[in-house]
């Protein structure tokens, strides 16, 4: 019977142990999980915050009795420390301090990712207790909780305006708060071209947001009159004081104990495996947050998403126990619901793609959702980035009201990016069209369609 | 110059025409429509008549002056009799009544379909006047709107369930009158399996539909009582009388005025065009309701869809222009809104599978369109059918409420048949994720997921 250690609580590493259980449920299968909280949903934990999903344990994907029910034993509270790769045997630390190891015969570690400070000053010495806060586990969730509750803060801070922070800005002004949000760069969600970035920047300020562009913060500092956040904006210093600080500026993958094992570090600093999640080290595997991403059009890179780690986890899963899978890659979609807009991606932007060495051109797009005769139809904003030598699909990004469909609007052209879809082939889709939800020429085509007028039609034998 | 006459107002005459004034200005297009509503939608009339679409003329997809800022010329209630394609002369019979012959460079046909009778006896007889409607074209519009308004019927049969007879069941609902809904078939909406139809029959009793099925109706006849529709239910006779009937029951294609041309008819008494949207006459291209289809899964079949129509005429005004672009084919994509239910498919059934030498397996499935921790979660019902020899997607069917996504989510599905990807490859794609709108596997994967766990479990080496 072959024992099968997982690493990691998380989206990874439960994926991977519910993946053997399902294939051959003789496999004993041990979950090692750093917490008491397996499978919650950190993608959930800002709608914890607007109140709209309560109480927190239903963040929870499976309950710790779910995942106990498919036949996997979980070691909660319990941290790993090391491993001993020739000898096969993991060490860790128990709940109650102890050492143990335990003997397997695959490891997957799904160790996941961690808050990035991005060298930002004074933060090592502040702790939730002075109103700082990370949110990216159950504990930081209680804690931004304990405080939100106790100190009762009128202001906050929000540095970085990625997914996180765009998704806890809604949820403090849900609570009533004043929300000032700090982005380094030229414009807020940077996952997105500033075009249209522009959008969500005023859908944040219509809700109140206090949107401060071009600002990097360098320091945070406890003060009589609360904290202060110093930084310089657009070349010149900036300070703000504020009752609580959140800072989501991204994260690090979380590479120490594989690091401590052997393993050799890629793209972002993250874990090197292959499409098969082997590490190198005999019988060990990884997935997830801490491990390198294979990306369908850059090669090796690191772009850490819970679809992705869902995936890999599962693959290392199968894999362990003789399987024989390769991780398709990921093409980067994204999507985020930020008040009533929903702002999408997959792919590359014209940057990127220049960087990865295609020769992109990219071209923006308007189209309502559905037929504009029948209520409610909204403009979709679209910019679609093509290569300009074979017409290829590389990129979409798509911003639209909620309702729109924008979240499976982008999945079009991700199917499309798997398949390497030219833009032209976009076009002969036949999608779906009822006038309430849709148009004869989908929106998602008359983009297609604008960046074949600009950049095809030459080619046209007319 | 080219002169170029492209015949019908609707999708696929204005298609060709507007595509070939964009590629070369230069070109003479002249649009010969038979009634004065050239480029509406008919697809939205049943929204006109639930009063969602006020007044009808916001039905135009673009009005006549729009149409001619585009540098075409309209020829409005003029009617095509014959085509001379030896002397390249089309005879018309004018608004007044005089025939009349344009010499043309090129001919696009787009003729459409025409409503179909089914067999039914005494329909030849009755007009709009007696109560008796069809509803194809805006003059079947303004007929049942004047006999709505001048009679006041309270109640209304409606001979068939289809996408048209659905959504006209809503609108009649919406009014205020009785309906009944007779299906030929076990189940209504016979574009999905009984499976699915089934939920969209409970919606239509939920809001106070009758629906019977089983139901062949063979007349309608005008009696003091009102109007008697007469059929056989189950083989037994069967006898309703109402105020009002609507016969809904499928087009056919409008194909004389290319038959006495010479062209050929294929399936569907459809007349065959190429890939190209040639019809084998010299200088004379076909596109619309009143061709064949070519669809990716089955060769030639007859389909007719205004998506397609739009498609077809776009590629007939570029190829009547010295193009040369194919037709890449339907996957049969069709979607529809049932009071607060959409129901979705794409490809092929078991059945129509099995028929075209496939060797298919269907699955059920149910996902929910988000997670469920966040309000306002609703399950998608699926049924996934996939070629149990190599694990190609053959077609899907989706089901949830308005809201859900569901019709563009199963673009996904029509994506990946255009692409022929196989259901494991749908499992594979990089699909968007946000809590208010998917989940880490979305809803289309879960089904995916359903499938392979049932028929390529085996094939997984483990």
């Amino acid at each position: 019977m072959t024992h099968l250690i997982a690493i990691g609580g998380s989206d990874a590493g439960i994926s991977a142990a519910l993946r053997a259980r399902e294939l051959d449920p003789s496999t004993d299968v041990t979950v090692v999980v750093a917490d008491e909280y397996p499978n919650f949903s950190i993608c959930g934990i800002p709608y914890y915050f607007t109140g709209e999903v309560q109480p927190w344990q239903s963040l929870a994907h499976r309950t710790a009795a779910d995942l106990e029910a498919t036949g996997m034993s979980l070691r909660l509270n319990t941290f790993a420390t090391g491993i001993d790769v020739a000898g096969q045997r993991l060490t860790v630390r128990t709940p109650d301090g102890r050492t143990e190891d335990i003997g397997y015969d695959e490891l997957i570690v799904g160790t996941g990712a961690l808050p990035s400070h991005a060298g930002i000053a004074g933060l090592d010495q502040l702790a939730p207790a002075d109103g700082v806060h990370v949110i990216h586990s159950m504990g930081d969730t209680f804690a931004l909780d304990h405080d939100l509750t106790d100190r009762q803060p009128a202001s906050a801070i929000i540095v970085g305006a990625g997914y996180v922070g765009l998704e806890m800005a809604e949820a403090f002004i849900t609570r009533g708060m004043t929300v000032t949000q700090l982005q380094r760069g030229p414009e807020v969600l940077s996952t997105l071209d500033p075009e249209l970035g522009a959008l969500v920047h005023v859908e944040l300020t219509t809700h109140g947001v206090e949107v401060v562009t071009g600002t990097t913060v360098t320091g945070i500092e406890k003060t009589p009159a609360g904290l202060a956040v110093t930084g310089t904006r657009d070349g010149q210093p900036f300070t703000q004081t504020t009752d609580l600080a959140l800072v989501v500026v991204g994260v690090r993958p979380n590479t120490e104990l594989l690091e401590l094992a052997g393993a050799r570090l890629g793209a972002g600093r993250a874990v090197v495996v292959d499409e098969h999640m082997r590490t190198g080290l005999p019988h060990v595997w990884a997935a997830g947050d801490g491990i390198i991403t294979h990306h369908r059009l850059l090669g090796q890179t690191y772009l850490p998403l819970g679809t992705t780690s869902h995936k890999q986890g599962r693959i290392a899963g199968e894999n362990a126990l003789g399987g024989n899978r390769a991780f398709a890659g990921s093409v980067g979609t994204q999507v985020v619901k930020v008040f009533d807009l929903v702002a999408a991606r997959t792919g590359l932007h014209d940057h990127e793609a220049v960087a990865a060495g295609y020769t992109p051109a990219t071209v923006d797009a308007a189209a309502d959702d559905h037929k504009r005769y029948y209520p409610g139809a909204h403009p979709i904003h679209f910019r679609i980035t093509g290569d300009t030598n074979d017409g290829r699909l590389l990129g979409a990004q798509l911003v639209g009201r909620r309702g729109t469909e924008v979240a499976k609007r982008v999945d079009t052209y991700a199917t499309a990016l798997y398949a390497g879809l030219t833009i032209e082939q976009i076009t002969e889709l036949d999608l779906s069209y009822t006038p309430p939800l849709g148009s004869p020429w989908d929106a998602v085509q008359v983009a297609t369609q604008a960046w074949d007028a600009q950049h095809r039609l030459a080619a046209t034998p007319v």
